[in-house]
């Protein structure tokens, strides 16, 4: 349980207004704050709904993958291997102070992607045909030096990102296993809450590779992307590669994930090849596949309010239950019976503030459960469950209260 | 369970020696790999172990704290401010492609600790007495540009950390919190399984504070910093600071942990007052108290060891049993009953591959706890039960297995 007035990061219904709908109800209403242009800090409420948007992705990656964390700093040198290293986004690091002991030191890339870590990194490890297929992914913040950074947390200079690589010692295998990451894929997007939002569309590969991608789109009315239905083929394609006879009831969208069948790209560059049976060696197939967390949030937030703030979807909800009492011994024995039944519970137990302003708080907030223990609730005999988008609630007795929770 | 002959990063008894005890025993082991000097990648196992220290952590701090993410990047007028601009370590990212539209953007500051983004962020949320004291933590990657990274583990140009910070209206409610803060540490350490090796020394207070500060060190060979004793006034001093008529009988060790009263030192610099009951305006008090995960993992790995292997404790093994029995439906019965036992696994079912030589992988990775089934185990009538220092373990029958888990 956790105490509404000693959270940390209160709503802020008159803060002014942001570059973006998603970070402006993420700032009012506590979860986030702006540290720079696309650059923001988690506050515990949005704490809470990044961890569980990333463990509903690292719960679906474990059934098919390794977890493991590469670094944020790498060489130089693996960038001009890979011909990235003069990509836009990139950001160096080098010493700040000029008459440091350091100040001839190495400079050091900050990771945009990880390919060049990890293909390296497969290399130094598996090389037998009887280490394959094998599948990696790690959770981590990302770097890049977007130009424009307006979009909340769809656009990030620093963000966070679920990064999944595999490989393969053949196309058909490479072919499997992308089709594997798809289900997965569409399983985490059902979990989050956005079945009804999530369309695969054609893209093109951008930096990682001159084939087509596969993108995992949200439909938003903020999206930065529009994609087009061709219906006669039955698929979707970004703006960047549709064909011009089917521009037309263009839909607005948001880039959540994308998939990449790499093939020997990168294992080209760096040489990663494997012994088959007969010693033969042949170059590594290799897929990758993201999922930005940070920007799934602001999706999420994008996506699901009303004009008196956020509706989260349960499966990532900061609290199951937002709670409105006063801090007596009644409110505290049904907190009990909450925390009993597993369910966690902010508590708007302030002092000196009415039930409309807390109400107004909890619509801002956006727990789509809440629970009322009002002068009205209890002379009708119990407590109010009510849910964010209700306009009137249930009146449960307290006897009772487990069955509905 | 987790299959062996599946898992990403084998042991490689025959690699290289590296630069520290550390780095070698969890590279030859399959639990780390090195990017560069000072810069890891943490391979499954390496991750289970980090998992488990950060969590241990976790629990211990959202007893006292609520939990955040800051930023990696922040704003160099910030540093400029509090006149760590020019600290040696300090690493700035710019754009890497002189030739991108971000050439002219602003330099960022890569984030080496965060009192210069938690004060401001403090102020712009809690200004009133009535929000006093609270307390946030994070657990995150820093970046310090060290001059000499050979330490392994124990000093990492990108390494992670748990920095926690507190926020007073007096003196006296940081003092106490800063001994709840001290109780908390002790309780981490002994979890880590720590207890025996750790000691609290007084230091200097670094970059933070002019003030001394407090460490955490664990007793450790190859640590990097002397600590001496002052029987007089049972006093442990690091050697920075100790009064020369104590300097002798020296014990090496490492620092895990430190702990510093910051008083008004960073507030007063970011002009962060609160107003009190009648309205008057203080400097608020501020304390910070760090705990290196990745370094912590690097003490143990130097700490609990022999001239087989790893031994982790208990608490913080990537795997609760270390299975070793053939592909077969016997041992799957037994893995469902381990399971069952909400036990993890790892299981080397390799083909042609004998027992001896698993058991001396199973001694370099370090799992304290093993269950062997061979042919001699089955004859006398079950499964072998062996701790990771046993010399004979124990025969226990199939049926009977729950009970000795």
């Amino acid at each position: 349980m956790q105490k509404y007035s000693q959270l940390f990061g209160k709503t802020n219904k008159g803060s002014k207004e942001f570059d973006s709908l998603n970070a402006t109800l993420l700032q009012k209403a506590g979860f986030i704050s702006q540290e720079m242009s696309g650059v923001y800090l988690f506050l515990p409420l949005g704490k809470k709904v990044l961890d569980k948007i990333e463990n509903i992705i690292r719960d679906e990656m474990l059934k098919i993958s390794q977890e493991v964390i590469l670094s944020n700093l790498s060489s130089k040198d693996k960038w001009e291997k890979t011909e990235r290293i003069n990509i836009d986004i990139l950001l160096k690091a080098i010493g700040a102070n000029k008459d440091s002991f350091n100040r001839n030191d190495t400079e050091y890339i900050l990771n945009p992607s990880h390919e060049e870590v990890i293909t390296p990194l497969a290399k130094e490890m598996n090389v037998s045909y009887k280490d394959f297929p094998f599948a990696l992914f790690q959770i981590q913040t990302k770097f890049r030096n977007e130009a424009r950074s307006k979009s909340g947390l769809l656009r990030g200079r620093e963000f966070r990102m679920k990064d999944l690589y595999s490989f393969h010692t053949s196309e058909k295998d490479l072919k499997n296993y992308y089709e594997k990451v798809k289900i997965s894929y569409f399983n985490i997007f059902e979990k989050l809450g956005l079945k009804d939002y999530t369309i695969i569309a054609k893209a093109s590969g951008g930096d990682f590779t001159n084939n087509f991608s596969e993108e995992f789109q949200i439909l938003c009315e903020n999206g930065e992307d529009t994609i087009y239905f061709d219906e006669k083929n039955d698929i979707y394609y970004n703006k960047e590669i549709a064909p011009q006879n089917i521009l037309h009831n263009g839909k607005k969208a948001s880039e959540a994930g994308n998939i990449f069948i790499l093939k020997d790209k990168y294992t080209k560059i760096f040489d990663y090849k494997f012994k088959d049976k007969s010693n033969e060696e042949n170059y590594v197939y290799m897929g990758c596949y993201g999922i930005g967390t940070t920007r799934v949030m602001g999706i999420i937030a994008e996506i699901f309010n009303d004009d008196k703030g956020l509706i989260w979807p349960e499966s990532i909800s900061p609290y199951d239950i937002h709670l409105i009492g006063n801090n007596d011994s009644q409110t505290r024995k049904i907190i009990k019976i909450i925390e009993e039944n597993k369910l966690s519970v902010l508590w708007d137990e302030r002092e000196n503030i009415g039930i409309g302003e807390k109400l107004k708080d909890a619509d801002l907030i956006g727990i789509p459960k809440r629970i009322i223990i009002s002068e009205r609730s209890l002379e009708n005999g119990g407590v109010e469950i009510k849910r964010r988008n209700e306009e009137l609630g249930k009146i449960v007795e307290i006897s009772d209260l487990a069955n509905y929770l």
